[in-house]
């Protein structure tokens, strides 16, 4: 008997993950189960458990970005557009079905569910967080980004404004709204040097929303 | 027949208020319902729909923070240190049962039933970010905050590092921590005027975690 073809072990790894999104789309993640997944894609448990050790890791896989639009940060030299290209893409894809909603359905189950956040975490935040800091540590060399900037908090930083906008107020990001986070992250908080105060009204009126 | 005295009317408010919270906790959120808390409290179930229209409604208002040390922003002077003082007591409040665990459960559930999110939202989140606001136009005013900061973002960026942290990561949040997450956003991420590169070395360590 021949061996398995790789190309046909990679097509059925692509079906089950295709099917995984199509079933969460249709019952939720909660309702999932790996076994209605092997029933409509033709395959045995087995198969399904093989290669993913859990509903949550078979979804994770399933799910998870691998356009790297959205995961990679381009290098073009300027820091901050660099930035609000990646942020474009991520947001896009929060803003729209099937990601979006199955991707908030995934954060609201890693609430109620210490495993579903575990995998998270180690499968997708660790690693764009690792991304993140390899990215500003560079724009840090090249004295685009404050020396005094620190990396270890860049990733709840720079993307905590959109996390709290996707789940906790759950109103859509566009990329105006990215434009004027970023632009306030790198402007600071902090008035000034020399505490002159300037009226509002001289100022450009840069940040006032569109 | 003599009319309800009001403390009588309070005492039983607080009563289904803190059964809602025992309750809560032993069968979580999504199990939680007005029929069993009124069992327990010993009401009907027409007195609790009469002061609350839903059980997302009780649920958020019996958990919800009334101690003015979490919901409130000091006014000492000093917008970097009253924004500390404010922010420890919350995450002090996030960081233990029974409100961490709760207040969790209510955002997983928030995104699965919007109702739950749009509750949220206006009893809590809204007039929280109001309060922040106000004390952020304060010190602008004061000169103790850039006039170019966009007050439209306050709570999403001075709130969103932690969120992620509570709802994504879930990492305990630290009083170290929140002192560097301002420390980050008030210094901006710029380098300094002038584009100076100062040798990272040369620099206090006050942004190593301790």
């Amino acid at each position: 008997m021949a061996e398995k073809r790789p190309d046909r072990a990679l097509d059925r790894t692509e079906l089950i993950k295709q099917t995984t999104l199509e079933l969460a789309q249709e019952v939720g993640f909660t309702k999932l189960s790996i076994e209605a997944v092997a029933a409509r894609a033709g395959v045995g448990k087995h198969t399904i458990y093989r290669r993913w050790p859990s509903k949550g890791a078979l979804f994770l896989d399933a799910l998870l970005p691998t356009d790297e639009r959205v995961t990679d940060f381009p290098n073009t030299g300027d820091i901050e557009a660099d930035l609000r290209t990646q942020t474009y893409a991520a947001v896009d894809l929060l803003g729209r079905p099937p990601f979006g909603p199955l991707y908030q359905a995934l954060l609201g189950e890693a609430q109620h569910d210490p495993s579903v956040a575990a995998t998270l975490n180690e499968r997708f935040i660790a690693p764009q967080a690792q991304r993140l800091r390899a990215r500003l540590k560079l724009a840090q060399r090249q004295g685009q980004l404050s020396p005094e900037f620190d990396l270890d908090l860049a990733m709840a930083i720079l993307s905590g404004a959109f996390y709290f906008q996707f789940l906790v107020t759950q109103e859509l990001v566009s990329h105006n709204y990215v434009d004027r986070v970023f632009s306030t992250l790198f402007a600071g908080m902090r008035p000034r040097r020399g505490g002159e105060h300037q009226p509002k009204e001289a100022l450009p009126a840069r940040h006032v929303p569109s």
